[in-house]
């Protein structure tokens, strides 16, 4: 897709810039503020006793939650105080499936792991930068129990997302995708879809659709196939954030 | 996968027996009970004028509920009073996507649709149910709306929905592919996708992951083709049983 | 009342076709669906151990819930999602209080049983079918208790309701009393009565009033007398579909 | 009945001491602080311009709320915030549906008339207390109106209100019936019937039901008798009350 | 500040009539109506077993409730039910500390004391009558205790309440204050002050502020003075009251 | 007080640094993330057209809403989701007529603002850190109203909120007085005050109490006196940041 060129000046395939604070919320046992681009958003993961009821006792439990802050978005949304909205629910299960199929929970059994994601500036990509975060922050966690040596094994599957949209065929026919949107580029995007992966290339969810649009097999293939190219990728960029951290 | 025989007899590419009792309620613009197995799904579509304060004029809305009734399941639910829980929230988030992607709602201007799934009994496949359902059940109000003159345009897609299960490793090692989970295979799959596709094998969505396990990339694709297949017999049968009705 | 004509054909004392479709879903201990003319309610029956904490454990609990789906009415009706309408707490408060009447709850001691009145088409009448559904669910399920040994004196009483309503005086003065009113019917009488009785004409509840209207006293004893004459051949009907059901 | 004697030394058919104290709060339109016995209920009667939207506007509109306050009863109650018990909810209705029968709204074109009945003592019978409060804030209500030119004919039906126990077979067989039934006699009763009636003896509603007892016909019928012989009386007593207050 | 008089024609510096009617209500541990000129409020004490789980044994714990009755004010304020204004969850939690710091939980280990306070009536100084009236009724119910021999010392603080508005400067421009606002003086006033303060003058608390206008220091400090010297007489007012009412 | 030394080193009347962002928050009119120690805090300042219905349309309406966080404190803090926790609804109440005393809203007629002060973390002082981040919003939201000749006549008045705890008598008798509490200093003082008042020394609101102890009047006078003398360097301090963040 040579000559298309996206506002901030990303070609097609590229990722907006990454930043990774770890530890920013000092009591939590695993915290992280990520930038992308000029999306924000703050995940602190918490590690407690005991299980809900309904969970046996062997495995552990997590549950993620995610929330907009009022002035995330362009204009103030209401708190979600007497209910969720749709968006949101769908995002926490979203999101707690996502971690539950990379954390092993038999290796903390009778504990219970909650990921608070909560984002301060929304320019798309607020799943994507969830995830990442929630990726450093139990990595924090992680580390910190094995280092008092309460787990002995690595529970963590190393893994990454990212945002894929399809924009539609362009003036000369031929079909536009965009890596990393920004909430501009969603807007405008005929398909969008959330790519999370291991490292090693295998699927851990596909999230989202054609609002208004079915997508061609073909497209939806190569949305696919690059979303998960960008995959190892975002893996080493999160991992140096993690040491630059750290050091 | 010749060998694998299913509780019910079924071979793993035999769906379940689909029937669909159009006009269930007389009051609702568009009304069908479906029976996929065991499962047991009414859709209700109403038609009103109006459209909610947040929607421009130029374009009808949609949107769509679902529910399980309190003893669809095998042990009583409590009926969802003060919030939804997160799964409801997720499905019914799926299914007006899904809907929104088929029914050009710019042919329905200042009409608001909504479409009601009632689960009565559920042996998995609530959700494909659910579409197949509301297909039929838009089918009859759209029918009744051109029938009246209110529009000459057909403004809906044909399409049709199929849950693929992957069940892991077989015995001899090779990965076990099934469709149109019991609710019984359901709780016992590695991953479980539901393929929603027009009949011209365009994508609508396809919605799900593996719960606790990620997916090899090959297998991801594979489950995707054989509900795609699947897709096309469906959208016949659906038809079928809705001349059936009418005749 | 000669020369009085309704609508649908009947006779001021007939009450229309009944139809009670025993083990329609096949998880609740008993089930059943009632049509009523055109008025269709699932009763579902679920038994459960354990009683609430505030119960003596010398006994069993009762409770029903009712529900009006959304499309069960002539416009759509919004689920009943923050809080209940005073109707339908109105309506659980009488089933509950009819069915702990005829169920000798000190037989089922440490049980709970919840009757679940789903209404899927409301014509008139969804009290009464509401009852003679929830006591052919509950015939089913204390049958099963009976061959399962778990019981060995038969807990229910024999009952059946019917509505009776008063439409005011007619062309020529005489007044109009009507049997099992439909919608319309309902809409248009000056008062309107649920009459709970026993097979052996015992009272178990007189529910409802005018709406607006007074009732004479000669009215409304002759609003009773009839009710309770139709009671017995409600309870032999009911009795005919649970044995056409089970053979 | 000779010989019964209840423990405040009433006679069976006796009614404890009514005392009506009108306007006790200042700023309702009508207010009327109601002792029977012990039970002590405040009813305050409002009037606004303007009826709900979903009330045409040619006649006015009436709704009524009750509430315990929390130590109205032996052990502290709780408020009832997130929801209504069901026992509140019905009695809201039986309430509403009462004073709507004998009101006649068309009177009062686009008004609403709001009714709170608040319990600060229960010692049974507090829906009596509500309807004979209610009475007598609603006639001061509409006396108002009447001096204020703004209605020329009188919209308020004299009714009053009892209840009515039946304490099932006494020692010697024959079924003992008590009129105004303290709580601790409420408690007792095998059966509890709250008549309303007009002056006249049409009836507005004959609420309650025999809570795990079936009433024999002949009973029922006693009941309603010995509650409708007592009415004319209460409704003397309201306006004896009403009068003193007033000079 | 001679020459201003009031509406109801007390100086500046004048309390309104202070009544105080113990044991209004029977079931109450503690209870007491309170009239401070046209305002009239109940506060009830209940005294229970236990504690909630989040407080430690050794002591007792006490919270309080503040309601308006809906016909309490000039027009009907709706009841709060799915949740409190910011105005009732303010005065609550001013309660619950002003009484926290003057009965001494820990002589009253594993008890629960909640203290309801319900307005019949407000015409300003709601706060100061369910100061007051919560004061009258925790004497009677500690009194009991007494008398019970359930504790030996005595736990209750003397302490009164009074507010003190400023009603910015007057026409010859020296500040006018006034002790114990009526609901018009309360609009009028440029800052309203609540000065909850025990018989031995420490404060317990100062609640209130200027809605829109700021406090000139010197004007803060006479204000709170005014009301600190008003407090010694107002408690000799409650407990000449308490013991009227004994005798 | 020499030789009181406070855990992080600071003299009794010092105050912690204090850093304060502007601009955090890119989408909202107004935005400051404050640093007063460890705790942080963002507020966002939001302005939009036309006011609530109950505001009469010459003035303009303010609001302030304050939340922490889950992670934001020392254990995990559930969402309030169903309905807010007395001390948020207190806190807001004070938040928002604090800024209503400081902002003309005579001069923003038909303007809504908006105040949202989110916790991030929370180590004491959150109230004083959301008054002087709210101070920063609300001036960098009025400075960009000027700047589009929105308002001609500056609106905000300056002013500054203190923490001030009395830890009770010291070893020698002495009372000790603390500036700025720490969590760990504000659960061990025996009273703790927010003072909120100008620049030039007119007091806003003084909030707080003693949780279980009273205050010695003396005591509450330096508390004030304490508080007050801090106000003039905290407008400084806080003016220089907004420069320093704005070149």
């Amino acid at each position: 897709m040579p000559g298309l060129m996206r506002k901030d000046g990303r070609g097609p395939s590229d990722i907006r810039p990454l930043s990774i604070r770890s530890g920013y919320v000092s009591y939590a046992e695993g915290s992280a503020l990520v930038e992308l681009g000029q999306t924000r958003v703050l995940v602190n993961v918490s590690l407690t006793d005991g299980v809900p009821r309904h969970v046996s006792g062997r495995e552990g439990w997590l549950m993620a939650e995610y929330n907009l802050l009022p002035r995330s978005t362009k204009d103030r949304k209401e708190r979600e105080r007497q209910k969720l909205s749709g968006r949101t629910a769908e995002i926490q299960r979203f999101l707690g499936r996502a971690f539950r199929a990379v954390l092993d929970l038999s290796l903390l059994p009778n504990k219970t792991v909650v990921i608070d994601a909560d984002v301060i500036q929304a320019d798309g990509g607020t799943r994507v930068a969830s995830l990442l975060g929630g990726y450093a922050a139990l990595h924090i966690a992680m580390d910190r129990m094995v280092n008092l040596g309460k787990i002995d094994e690595w529970p963590l599957t190393e893994f990454a997302a990212v945002s894929v949209g399809w924009l539609g065929p362009g003036p000369q026919g031929q079909d536009q995708l965009l890596l990393d949107l920004s909430q501009g580029e969603d807007e405008a995007a005929w398909a969008d879809l959330t790519v999370v992966a291991t490292q090693s290339g295998d699927l851990i969810e596909v999230h989202g659709a054609g609002e208004g649009h079915t997508i061609p097999k073909a497209i939806y293939y190569r949305m696919l196939e690059l979303g998960l190219e960008m995959v190892p990728q975002l893996v080493r960029l999160t991992h140096n954030q993690l040491r630059a951290s750290v050091s």
